[in-house]
């Protein structure tokens, strides 16, 4: 949803929900000693069972129209990785980011764990685990655009979070993942699970809330086909202005209209209805209409998907990319091109297209040295 | 939702949304010609294939928490019976009502068709079969109390549309009966189909659309236990009354924690969760905190049943009646043991409970005499 910019190093609050408080007190600047008030989970302190392990998280499609807020789903083949290695370098309970790659990543985003997403999400992951012994590196490999609705931020929160917990055999829940995850979250977007979840979890996740966080898995049956159009322009919607859009106050009948779509796209998911979730994605009567005109062409970019037979398409996250829904793959192409053309040709923007279907398995482990 | 109370008879416009005049010329004034604009959905006037059929429809719940004006569910064991009969001493294309019996009913509910739930909805499924030769006596068994909010114009509207199709050899699908039946909701509650869908299909009923009428059946699996504890007590809370206590603008975290409600509704629905069902119908934070303190004693009444060990409690309908959700028919009747209780002694009113599981047939035909 929202990604993490280089910032000068300081002591920080990394959220307003449970307070963090962090201590620097090592030469390196990208060390971090875990020192915040997370809740650990492990009774004992884990050893690490790999030297390093190689993790993978996936994009991630949140909002999805009358779904704003509180549902997200993962899109395969594309995302992060993360690199996490037992690191003798690093002083124990501290993790280092030792390197950034990717498009853009390198000169954007910040080698200071403190600031980077996955650094974040990293330090909160061994907190809960307990970690006091051992020290990390952490490699960041960017797959995805920054700030471009996929979230990107999300995903390389998600792959550090899973890395360190399967450095350390695995301790925590999918759910204590979302928890960590979260917490680099609210960093940079405020405390919204709707891409957090997914990445982690994979398939589509409705967070229905978050004291106690409660995540419900909605499962889109395995024998349907489901395919997201992502067409993402050269244009930066920052979050904030995309928040600032919003109303303050709904109207009572926009709202039952809202929930109504919301309840019908939770079930299309569920009973694997394709064209019944395109159209309820696309129905959103609040926030879309307030957004889509930020964008240049994206009211256009949505007609054009339709006229060529996509279910439903809407902002995907804050934008700027545009995501609609199809059942076949080709079709999806087909698709892409007139999405493109329309951002072209009515928002003067360039735009690339890709045709994804669900990830169905959310940040998983890729490959491990063992101890 | 409401009822059809004793009125004079006059020329109507029957609802705002497709319009239907009607003309009277017989000397009976319960007698009707079916002259309004609702389409003829049969291609050549079908005839009866019974001399008699006799049908039943369920109460419904509808509202459902944060399913407020879209979703309804059917309750078993609780309804209304319509008998239809071919009759030669009705002018043909019109009907005439018979009987009305039942506690109240006789006394409360009008013996015009025009005024009464089952007469309208009656003559709604005529005009869209085609029906000019053959005139229809009606007779309607309230077995649902009146203005309680479960759905008693509803049923009585269902029964009615079901047995007419019935008799002509069941020409109409389910979702023409729906249309039909709203004719007689849009008559005393406004054009809201969240309990005459359900009394018509059976279980759960979302309405995603009313132009054009969509409607998606969600299927609460049939292995899995789901009581509803209905708690009527002796109190008026017309519908007018409640909808007024409305609020017209619904600031926006309330508005995404509704519609994440909504959608965790729909999926404990999908996925046969009564305990996810529960928590969700209890959630809602718009509607329910209005009304709720309109209905003396409903605050504790609530208490008192989450206390007893229910999944969820809420308003049905717009009241005065409560629902808590449970998966046990024991525990179901200590629940409602409670809140009862909780009625007289916070609310000073008298109340009744009752235990049911959820109807999954809806409206049927229940005895026929061939013609």
């Amino acid at each position: 949803m929202a990604i993490c910019f280089l910032s000068p190093v300081k002591t920080i609050n990394l959220s307003p929900f449970p307070s963090i408080t962090t201590t620097r007190h090592h030469p390196n600047p990208n060390h971090l000693r875990c020192n915040f008030s997370l809740t650990t989970v492990t009774t004992t302190e884990p050893e690490p069972v790999f030297t390093s392990v190689r993790s993978f998280a996936p994009a991630t499609v949140a909002n999805l129209g009358p779904g704003f807020d509180f549902l997200g789903c993962a899109v395969d083949g594309l995302g992060d990785f993360v690199s996490v290695a037992v690191d003798s370098s690093v002083i124990p309970g501290e993790i280092s980011i030792s390197g950034i790659s990717g498009p853009e990543a390198s000169s954007k985003l910040s080698a200071d764990p403190l600031w980077n997403c996955a650094g974040i999400a990293a330090i909160a992951t061994m907190k809960m685990l307990g970690v006091r012994s051992v020290g990390l590196s952490l490699n960041l490999e960017k797959g995805l655009p920054l700030g471009s609705g996929l979230g990107s931020s999300a995903a390389s929160a998600a792959a550090a979070a899973v890395a360190v917990n399967e450095i350390f055999g695995r301790k925590l829940t999918q759910k204590e993942l979302v928890l960590a995850g979260l917490e680099s979250e609210a960093k940079v977007s405020g405390y919204h699970a709707d891409n957090i979840a997914p990445a982690i979890m994979g398939g589509f996740v409705l967070i229905s809330s978050y004291d106690p966080l409660e995540l419900m898995r909605l499962e889109f049956p395995r024998e349907k086909e489901l395919f997201f159009v992502l067409v993402s322009p050269e244009f930066e919607a920052p979050t904030k202005k995309m928040r600032a859009a919003l109303p303050a106050e709904i109207g009572m009948p926009h709202h039952v209209w809202n929930c109504s779509q919301a309840g019908a796209l939770v079930a299309s998911v569920l009973n694997g209805d394709a064209a019944a979730l395109g159209k309820a994605l696309s129905s959103d009567k609040i926030v879309e209409p307030k957004r889509a005109p930020l964008i240049p062409g994206m009211e256009a970019v949505k007609k054009a998907a339709l006229e060529a037979g996509a279910f439903g398409c809407t902002i995907s996250g804050a934008g700027p990319t545009a995501v609609a829904v199809i059942d076949d793959e080709g079709r999806g192409v087909e698709i892409g091109k007139r999405m493109v053309e329309a951002f072209q040709k009515e928002g003067n923007l360039k735009a690339v297209a890709m045709v994804k279907s669900l990830d169905r398995v959310g940040a998983r482990l890729v490959t491990t040295v063992p101890s």
